[in-house]
């Protein structure tokens, strides 16, 4: 654990969520943080998770979130289509629109050297290995290792 | 973009949310910081942006917010009713629980300085131009401005 | 109010939601901060309350938040069901996957000292007193308290 720091200049953004209307805040306050010099970290976790996984891999059958999903009565799996239909069709309102969907921020995000960190424990939870999720990203993090970012960063939020 | 700052003491809030639970805070947090003489600046982008829009104009047609909020088959416009049927209703139970409504706490806000300002990004996206938006608010930002705001502040928060 | 400082070393979670993915990251958060030796602040507001009001009291009738709810159509009651069926159910997965569930970050989060501050004006609008509560707990802050805790911390989270 770092010290805390009060010459912090970073910024750290825990992604909770995965829904792309918050995916795409996520990516354009990290990517606009990077572009202007900040040493910036996306901690991936819960929903946000699915941002970092390989379109591929499904999550299934008996595990926490799953049945915590269940629990909850919530819709919030089928907004997760980040990886579905969706790009298509993002593609071309952002290209009306001059603005870049997620899939290019994502792109753009590691050029910028963004640092991607999957939660650890999310993982765990969801069942998934390392080689579930994306290249080009950070080694899994625990909670005291994103605690630390966060004591070595100006910007903090939780999106 | 200013410099990093060590000596910020201001706040800014990524004000996103536009649903009535969550503006709410938004400017109660905003007051009070600036009652206790913070610098505050909102910066109201994606849903947030409807707290500035002008009750009379609407989001139509043939837009990018208006294809994504179909995608997500989500009920987030519902609950938009900030300047409908709902404040009538809120000022007479803000008025009996003695907690001022968003309505008085958006003229609170610009009464004590708060920066109310719009993010251009959303504007493109949604279609909306200066004058579709309330009087008493700063010129649009870019998330560049936004970064800036939030180096020189010591609280930020994604609301 | 405390003078902003830039010697902030503690955390400030302002924990806005009642529903339980996201009263996991709180709590995962405060005790994690709180066991690397920062100083934790939880300040419990709007749905956040319900973490803890004792289970046995009921919010009922005339009071602004359930005509709030009705209002937004919203089904946020339905998940906040932290103190009902869930824990059974949730303890047995957290065994299973050696994460602890939310009962049991709570009671470590008094052990190691994380202050759990209700908001006094929720108290005020869902008409509940200090009784209704659980034990353990700061006595009720109001908004400027709670801005004042924000501008001691370094790192500071709505979630």
């Amino acid at each position: 654990m770092g010290d805390p720091n009060n010459d912090a200049q970073g910024m750290t953004i825990v992604c909770w969520s995965g829904e792309i209307d918050k995916v795409w805040p996520q990516f354009i306050l990290a990517t606009t943080g990077a572009a202007y010099g900040m040493d910036v970290t996306m901690f991936c976790t819960f929903w946000g998770l699915f941002t970092l996984k390989r379109p591929e891999v499904k999550v299934t059958g008996d595990n926490w979130m799953t049945k915590m999903l269940g629990m909850m009565n919530n819709q919030r799996l089928s907004h997760l289509n980040f990886a579905g239909a969706g790009p298509a069709m993002m593609r071309s309102i952002a290209a009306k629109h001059k603005v870049a969907p997620p899939e290019e921020l994502l792109e753009t995000a590691r050029e910028l050297g963004v640092k991607l960190a999957p939660c650890q424990m999310t993982m765990d939870l969801m069942g998934l290995s390392r080689e579930d999720l994306i290249d080009g990203i950070e080694e899994p993090l625990g909670a005291a290792a994103a605690m630390s970012a966060m004591q070595r960063s100006q910007i903090n939020l939780f999106i």
